[in-house]
């Protein structure tokens, strides 16, 4: 049986690395409807090659530094990763599938990362970093959490990444973004700030459901396995979560500002699945809802923050993955079952389950480690890229022209920019009557 | 092998889910390129809060509604599902993917219900029909055919629910559509119509798809499992009916009208997977095409009907879902192969295969009594709301303004919705002349 | 232990059905977003009818043309396909999960070659094309190398189709080219040439993203099964060759023009992918790497090499899937690894690996025995059909009126074209000041 079983593993991770890699489907529609036409064939585009370098740089190095052995801050073995071991002789997952899995967890980290740079950085920028950041940053986390490193030793519980994948490329994008400064037009003289508003919601909206299916993946294959059906149970935490999260941006939009806006609901959505993302296989479904309603009413405080706090964030990558990414995380110390944590050796069972302060305290340890980690490195790297390539951020004649343009040398819209200008003439016309 | 075998059934269901829910994404578009530009923010939005509604109503009550131990019409228990049995302990499909896969067709039902209220009805009706349609409408029609209900006892077939999903959905569309009324517009004094077209025919496209590729989840693994391989199969007659229906319903529209309307074409795809969805693991492969071939030349008719009838049904919900998912049922008791019914003891062979009538019959009651009760039920909540809440309609002003901005506060296209405001300033230029 | 795992590669190769699939929603979007908004919608509309006529002639014909008992050059049995062989009785996959998978890989092929009917052809022409090619073109070379026909028994080696399905349905696509002759305005009097440029990259970045999400199952489920975790290798290639491809490519122009253009990079990530099919169970991951790299750069200078000698392929389907279809094939004569291919009894190992140039030639044979027979079988059937139909292409009128209102009555986007219409209206009256 057991042989049998192995095979099965592997096959459902297999199917798991597919459904993460679909959700860079989910982020391009995501962020090319958050942002505005004259960038959009520039938004959605890059994410394909950041994805070929992160690939690259990942298979190169990256994995390497992940799982490789080493010590309790870094890998140092596989790298240029050729691994060909049979599941029969792996006895658990094959390393090729182990890898294919990994990769698209550091492909999405690398995209919520982009997020940040969103309508204002040179296309040079994305190239550069995203080598950096799948080599430096994301392995080093994620050695620390799920390669054995030192928060593994100290009993961190991250399910599938709310601390690695979510936290880190959001601290990274808020690096960018302090760095980079708010896009023109944002901010008025007198402080106050205007939307510029995305230009497809239906975009967004078909972003988020495709991220909704991934995350089935992202989570479910997580269990790195099938035994006991565990990875039902946890694609039904997933679900309540998603959905109440929604539900409470939702109505606490409407409450606020008397209008059900958009995309806060499927920021949301976004919030329920990464605040569960943590905990999604500790944690009971009552819990998941509870997580997940949290998680959506905060995601629509933490944008309004932001937005005072002048750090322009166009795709709202900083609430979403970094402030409900420390909320899914510090939830896992609340809620967690003992049956689902201390039975099975696997760190501790949350406060509400008489764990103590102690699991609660390994998450926030986790949480201040890896987003200190990842933003300081990111702003690093950053500051010294500024430096080196002479700004990060393309000239305002570019950025009012758009990057597709200028970066690309061609609209993602032709037809539909043409007739932007069209609206340019008729204003003028109209002035002379 | 049996508790392999167990593992194997749970994953291949857990697929099935994450396969269904993608299916809304193909209802985002669908619906979205259906409607006009002014709405598809709304349109495409309202899909995802009312998903996570639907999640949360149907962990609390919905399925307990349906599986619970209750009567021939209603469970009661499981209600705020939390069973956490493992597959070894189940010995079947572990609780949580049984909920994980049955929430997926509720959302889907709901989904369909929703298709009569577009382009005119309040963000607030959505929310709470959502509620009702999701706790009392959709869970007591599952109950009889699914959960053990009378109708179950009957020896009802209903392989994935071209009666339970399909008819329930589209019978609260038309208690929908008749008390909301045609859209403003749509129907002249003289008593003509006229075509109010979708926007976006690309989207229509993917949408149908997306729609197709989920389906192969909603029928594959509606088999429970992977015995026999029999899933297989399942998909082979979902895929000749769905490629039968396309070419069917382009070809009547283009004999009767002259030319292949594309949105035609698309409905044909659909009318042949809802025909199919009742019998795609009972019948023939030959018996597919047909049932699909029917279906395909049916919507063409069913949509001129609905036309004519003054029934104003923007998606053509009532015609894909309701008219074909009837003869879907219905065609199961025609060409029902007595080794997929009555040698398993799963109903009766269907007429064809000398079955006689007891099966035609037993399916038709299922349809009128199923149909009567989704729609008498959705008729009077409605018209309750309609009291209790002034009406179930945006105002006149708000409906030419479009949703979006009456509903949510902002265009989900707001830089092409400013070219069209470029339309009318032409347009007045042009008369100056 | 065995019938289980028979359970389990039926299980896979019906996902893997499922994903190939999914690959239309991907062409939808590519094609739609490489063409002119006027059309859209019978861009993409035109895909899911073909569809649904190549499921059917597939399943009449098709499938026994490939699979039927016959002689080396076609089958002859298997028609009207109506097989319900169990797994146990099959002993391997069940005869309806091959023919979900193969009539997917028809599919796609068929797709491929309407890419060079793009923006000209007559709806009749695909209509009547679609069986031709599903019929005659299509099951013959797939009965040569993977049906046991004579290409088979010289050993040719095609893991997932570079022949079979890419270079078929481009040597295709290639006739019509020829044949229909460039695109009102695409090339000057001067013999100088224009870009009509799609209008919408973030569709052809969509498009990308959901062939390269289907191309796993594509590949990997050409493993037709489990055993060993193979897949997963199988994975790990294509995702390192198309990350390659996408890289190689967008370099390549941004070296050439300047311009990191987006087109050009997706059709890289395509490249990348195309090359790997023949090679991705064969290969070691470095050279997975170098085949993706190779062709990331081709398809640049293939592209431009068809713009100077006049063909106008607007979806790039002759470079993408022709040009690196061969490159595909002919790599995996240099890099097969012996533990992969004559170890196992499947064809020699690679040039590189002492396999000399055996294996090389077949490849280079069957590139050339199977490139010819698609390319002349298409170019006289759409000769024949240029005579009885009178012209394969569209009026002059109709094609500048834009093929949505000419073959189909209704605008893809009826909203936005007639804002194109402002757009003369506007011009005009600018020229009155």
């Amino acid at each position: 049986m057991e042989a049998v079983v192995v095979l099965m593993d592997n096959l459902w991770v297999a199917i798991g690395a597919i459904l993460v890699f679909f959700m860079l489907g989910g982020f391009i529609l995501l962020e090319a409807g958050s942002t505005r036409m004259k960038n959009a064939g520039h938004v959605a585009g890059k994410t394909i090659f950041t994805a070929g370098l992160g690939t690259l740089v990942f298979w190169a190095v990256g994995y390497g530094f992940i799982y490789g052995d080493g010590n309790a801050f870094i890998g140092l073995s596989n790298f240029f990763y050729g691994d060909t071991t049979t599941a029969a002789d792996a006895g658990g997952l094959t390393p090729a599938v182990d890898f294919s899995f990994q990769v698209m967890f550091a492909l999405v980290a690398l995209t919520i990362a982009f997020g940040g740079f969103a309508e204002r950085a040179k296309l040079s920028v994305y190239v550069i970093f995203a080598i950096l950041f799948s080599a430096l940053i994301y392995p080093v986390v994620a050695h620390w959490i799920w390669g054995g490193g030192w928060l593994a030793e100290h009993g961190k519980q991250d399910f599938a990444g709310s601390t690695v994948v979510h936290l880190t490329g959001a601290m990274a994008a808020l690096a960018a973004t302090i760095i980079l400064k708010p896009r023109i037009g944002k901010y008025n003289k007198d402080g106050s700030s205007n939307v510029l508003a995305g230009h497809n919601q239906v975009y967004t909206t078909l972003g988020v459901l495709i991220l909704w299916v991934g995350w089935f993946g992202f989570n479910g294959a997580s269990t790195f396995g099938v035994a006991d059906g565990f990875l039902g149970y946890v694609i039904l935490n997933t679900q309540l979560a998603a959905g109440a999260g929604a539900v409470a941006a939702m109505f606490t939009a409407w409450v606020k500002t008397g209008k059900a806006d958009v995309p806060t609901t499927l920021n949301g959505a976004l919030a329920g699945l990464v605040a569960i993302t943590a905990s999604c296989g500790f944690v009971a479904p009552w819990a998941a809802v509870i997580i997940g309603l949290v998680g959506g009413v905060m995601v629509v405080f933490s944008m309004q923050l932001f937005e005072k706090l002048k750090i322009d964030d166009p795709i709202a990558a900083l609430s979403v993955h970094g402030t409900v990414g420390v909320w899914g995380t510090l939830s896992n110390g609340l809620f967690a079952l003992p049956a689902l944590s201390t039975d099975i050796g696997w760190g501790q069972a949350g406060l509400f389950y008489g764990g103590g302060w102690e699991q609660l305290g390994v998450q926030a340890l986790g949480v201040v480690a890896s987003g200190a980690y990842a933003f300081v490195v990111a702003f690093v790297l950053l500051k010294i890229m500024d430096k080196v390539m002479g700004g990060l951020r393309v000239t305002e004649e570019e950025e009012i022209m758009g990057l597709d343009i200028s970066e690309h040398g061609s609209y993602g819209y032709p037809e539909q920019m043409a007739l932007e200008e069209v609206k340019l003439t008729t204003a003028a016309t109209k002035d002379k009557f």
